[in-house]
């Protein structure tokens, strides 16, 4: 038997998240309405798909391990320079060359109980100790984080702004007041991969300089190409040199480079998106009053619906709705497991969830 | 500032491999062949590009974490229960789960000197201590790479068959005598990222039932989708679902995993590449020996030209190709880095060469 590291071995070999399509497997149908995973159904610009079929012919090619062209459109879009951007397989991805070099065993980290489950599978995968603290009226908790941080002399805090899975957001001045009080040696992780779709006024400007924060970037939510498996931190520009001591220099996908740069490029397609996942999520919530289901306030792609009891029943409505094959997921932590998580959908997904929900709140409440 | 662990503070930002874009970017001009990261300049099958191409309008959805169909797939043509393969963003990825599920700091791994450096930046990136051996007439040296790992107690031994950078290869009778002598507690990887290019008797029977042994494959190379970022490994079940521990679940580009199972189903298309690639290596010898440079005999996508003196020599003629818009690369190590490595191409890209290595090995000659 190969003989792994003690940290490995001991390892449990989790998923941090299931796929719609083993659900899809395991109940011999596919879905109607795939509303689970927080993509964006209304897919990328179609200059970024022209992009990536035409660079097709291409994909013979490794794409450039330094992501030359699309670091330098970011860097114009974000007015800062290159070499403070990385751009890696997605945010998952960045998470865990971050966490790799940060995190060893027995340090700390915190987060917000319920908060992303990739994240806290990557610190655990380094040996990490998670620490967490509750959320506070559904968001996350920016002074009980810095506190925890403070006790535990934690190497990392991450926070997600706007929050998954509750949709809830602080605004800039929250934050800036949040990044003032970072304990020393302590890194905030700032994952952004909703921002486009929030309210102006919801990140602090980017600092270049601040070597207490990195801000995590995807083409995976706005931008409508989660599949292409695309993401960006932005930091100060030594701890974006350290990546690549870890990274998988040649690991993009070459098409996906070419399209998330056209996809950045169409700025009209991704003000028409916005709009389109503001109108859906007002759908979402009027579904939900309809059935008696609160919607939190949402700055993200996706509603949180209060189903207005515990755990178990939300579990009981979302297993309704997955029965009846629209796909969704739920926050795993109380209180915040009393919601069911909706993703922006087409009209043809909300007529699905609109013709589901009933049906599956009364199996619910008779179960 | 954050702190880094110990290991990665330690560590240099190394690049395993400077890419042609950065070379073009430095040169201010675009090569004319591109010859030398060993891609596959005759590109996936149409099949696979069409698969691809209609695949965009879903580049939405992240891919399936499982890899079901494309393992499926593979588990047919190969005649293995799928779990014994896994998925991941090609060879490389695969490499750096794999080293950092065994080692550790101070664990020893064997390679010869002047083998493949990104797995070289894996094993130093989880503080492994790498142990060499010489190639032995441009041949790895199975006997002496088993000798080392005895001696050192070895957690992994790293051999490609056929190998790169020189193109040679064992044939499965020599691999089968090693996989019987490697010893209890070490894991040998065999790299098989050309095999399909090779002849048939260069591969010992898949074994799933071996503990001592893992086998990397992938669509970079024979079915030319280097862009695409998709390999697979082959090993027992156990240390498959191991990589489950560390892997990034949700890492791969949906685009590119249908691009690989319609790659995988045209076997037409695969044979007449292997015959291009074949006819071009041919060239590639003809231009050599027509300009005095010995080829030395390749099982894989590229020829290994001997420039028949030491490494500054062949060093000269790279330059002097490079300077010529003709980008190839060569081995790292005495005395194999007397030779240049030179990529299968097109008519045109061998026109190119043809044209400029004359004149690269007058420059060479009289620096």
């Amino acid at each position: 038997m190969p003989r792994y590291t003690h940290l490995t071995d001991k390892l449990p070999a989790s998923v941090p998240f299931v796929g719609p399509e083993a659900q899809e497997r395991a109940r011999g149908e596919l879905f109607t309405a795939r509303l689970g995973a927080n993509e964006n159904v209304f897919g990328p610009s179609p200059h970024a798909i022209k992009a990536m079929a035409d660079a097709l012919t291409d994909i013979w090619k490794y794409g450039d391990p330094e992501s030359h062209d699309l670091r330098q459109a970011l860097a114009k879009h974000h007015e800062i320079p290159p070499d403070n951007i990385v751009v890696g397989e997605g945010i998952d991805a960045l998470l865990g060359y971050l966490v790799r070099l940060i995190i060893g065993p027995g340090d700390h980290v915190v987060t917000s109980a319920g908060a992303y489950p990739t994240f806290n599978y990557h610190v655990t995968g380094f040996g990490g100790k998670l620490v967490t603290t509750p959320y506070k009226n559904d968001h996350e908790d920016p002074d009980a984080l810095i506190a925890m941080a403070h006790k535990t002399d934690a190497k990392i805090i991450y926070l997600a702004n706007p929050d998954n899975p509750m949709g809830t957001w602080h605004n800039a001045v929250t934050l800036a007041k949040m990044i003032a009080q970072i304990p020393k040696g302590c890194l905030l992780v700032l994952d952004e991969a909703y921002l486009e779709l929030a309210p102006d006024n919801c990140a602090p400007a980017l600092d270049t300089n601040d070597k207490n924060v990195i801000r995590m970037r995807t083409f995976s939510k706005a931008y409508g190409m989660a599949g292409a498996r695309v993401g960006y931190a932005i930091a100060q520009a030594e701890l974006i040199d350290a990546f690549s001591k870890v990274r998988n220099h040649f690991g993009m996908c070459r098409v996906s480079q070419l399209g998330a740069l056209a996809a950045l490029n169409d700025t009209n397609y991704l003000s028409q998106v916005i709009e389109n996942i503001s109108i859906s999520k007002e759908k979402i919530a009027l579904i939900g009053a309809r059935n008696g289901l609160r919607a939190l306030p949402s700055a993200a792609n996706f509603v949180a619906l209060d189903c207005g009891k515990d755990g178990d029943h939300a579990k009981a409505v979302l297993d309704g709705l997955i029965a009846r094959g629209v796909f969704v997921r739920m926050p795993f932590v109380a209180p915040q497991n009393r919601c069911i998580r909706v993703s922006a959908g087409t009209r043809s997904d909300l007529d699905a969830l609109a013709a589901a929900l009933p049906k599956a709140i009364i199996d619910a409440n008779s179960a």
